[in-house]
């Protein structure tokens, strides 16, 4: 089959590479579109090695149609139109994971538009209602408001009835959240937290964070009583002072969350609760996909350097025919 | 009736103060006797106002008989044997709570005894299985061992399957903690976090920790994959740097926790489950009380003493005649 290689360079190159194996309990997709995720460009310069056992190839999810399943497989069948969350793989014509994360994709979604969804949703969900067991009516801050995540985190918090507040690096970003559904924003360079705390003078209940160190501070004086700061990337930074005073009286907790090493079995449960709980919102288009673009996978450079630059809004699929 | 009044000069007197107000949830408590914690010495030097609403004389728990209850009472009774979890005014003839915070003292501990079960066990209750989600065979950290949450959490981990190591000031302490259940201990000034690692190479799973600043990036250190660190006191400090990298990679949590300041439902769904989890361990004998030294209330201030210089292994009860 072919895949994409990492050159030297750091170039992607669409090129030969071996077909994945399959074991037992695992289904073999024929990839139909993968999405790009800010971890792909970690990974290709060198800084986010996949976890043991993991596909070397890029690509944290896809959608495409099952070709052939593992003897234990009970739940998918061969022909079936699937997403899938993976742990690396996706920017490839094949790719093998376990049956559990390889959900049927979304009805009212293409099935190219549905490899935009398995990391996102996954994330938020797994960060949003099981690390930070997020409550209808509190009220959320969303770091990179404009991001596939946070579009994704967007929409959830509105579907189910929280106020989210977001972070993002323009005006435009700002505008396209809120008309998505965010309450307000903030531009990032533009003194954030004087905003938030505007916005939400008791604090806010649940922070999803991608930033880390340069946040840190800033988000437990902006965190409310009970309040918790799930953080999932450290692009600001690792390094940062701490009031525990805070911690400690207002009861609140910092929560590590990342998901591509996780147990198969935590990655199915996630996967079984989206089908269960979120897909029904795009079949009633309460949420829907959010796409900056849609590329060849022979483009992966010029996706990744859009990446890079912070240039989307939403998720940049690849293509493959 | 008589209580403790705290002086200008930080002298405990018993002398005469208001019978407390009785609510038609509350019940009235004739009490036994009162046990002594360091938030009530923390208290006494100003440091730690009453929640809103509690009252401002000194006690967190006691023992005793029900004199009166309000017209909502439904499963307590008058002329009952109860030990009971107080916002404040334990150190005095009667105090007033919410009936879920009054439970029937465990069946083999005498009525003065069960003074000094409530605060401890109400605390390691929530913290080791509500808030960290404590799991048989996983390892815990118990600093200040020897106090009476550190008695009480020794004989926890033990009753649940779990393997403890203490911190403690000297080896006296260490080897009562260790006859009382722990695996092995390390006096605190000894390069504790060396000998953790030696028990623990590849981390503990839970942290209890009253210390705060001073030890929390060796906490964090010591901490496992998916480890939890329960902050409950800061008597080391509340300034620390955190190094976010490890918080993000290993999936930490940092937890700050106090019960005082929690709702009355959080409370009475703690006092319950102790009276059906942990009330029976008492009558096996597989938890008993640690009680370091019972002496009258008129004594309050030379109990402080003991506990202000360390001179505890476990509670000081004070009896209330």
């Amino acid at each position: 089959m072919k895949a994409i290689n990492i050159l030297e360079n750091k170039h992607l190159e669409w090129s030969e590479s071996d077909l994945p194996l399959i074991s037992d309990d695992d289904v073999l997709i024929k990839i139909s579109a993968t999405s790009v995720n800010r971890a792909d460009v970690v990974q290709k310069n060198g800084l986010y090695p996949p976890p043991p056992g993991a596909s070397s190839i890029l690509g944290l999810e896809c959608s495409g149609i099952i070709e052939k399943i593992g003897k234990n497989v009970k739940n998918r069948k061969v022909g079936e139109k699937v997403c899938a969350l993976l742990a690396g793989g996706g920017y490839a014509e094949y790719v093998s994971c376990p049956e559990v994360q390889a959900i049927p994709i979304p009805e009212g979604v293409s099935l190219i538009e549905a490899s935009s969804l398995p990391e996102v949703y996954a994330t938020c969900w797994l960060n949003l209602f099981q690390e930070a067991n997020l409550l209808k009516g509190e009220k959320v801050l969303l770091h990179a408001g404009a991001s596939g995540i946070g579009t994704a985190a967007i929409q959830l918090c509105k579907a189910f009835k929280c106020k989210s507040f977001v972070t993002a690096g323009t005006s435009k970003k700002i505008k396209f959240c809120c008309e998505l559904g965010a309450s307000d924003g903030a531009i990032r360079t533009e003194d954030p937290f004087k905003k938030i705390k505007e916005w939400s003078p008791e604090g806010v209940d649940v922070i999803l964070d991608p930033v880390g160190g340069n946040y840190f501070e800033d988000n437990i004086n902006v965190l409310s009583m009970e309040g918790r700061l799930v953080i999932i990337g450290l692009m600001g930074g690792v390094k940062s002072s701490i009031n525990l005073g805070s911690i400690l009286m207002k009861r609140q907790k910092i929560i590590g969350s990342t998901i591509r090493a996780r147990d198969v079995s935590v990655k199915g449960k996630i996967m079984s609760d989206l089908h269960q709980h979120v897909w029904p919102f795009f079949k009633s288009k309460i949420i829907k996909p959010i796409v900056h673009e849609t590329l060849n996978i022979k483009d992966a450079n010029k996706a990744h350097e859009i990446m890079e630059k912070d240039q989307n809004i939403g998720k940049i699929i690849l293509e493959i025919n």
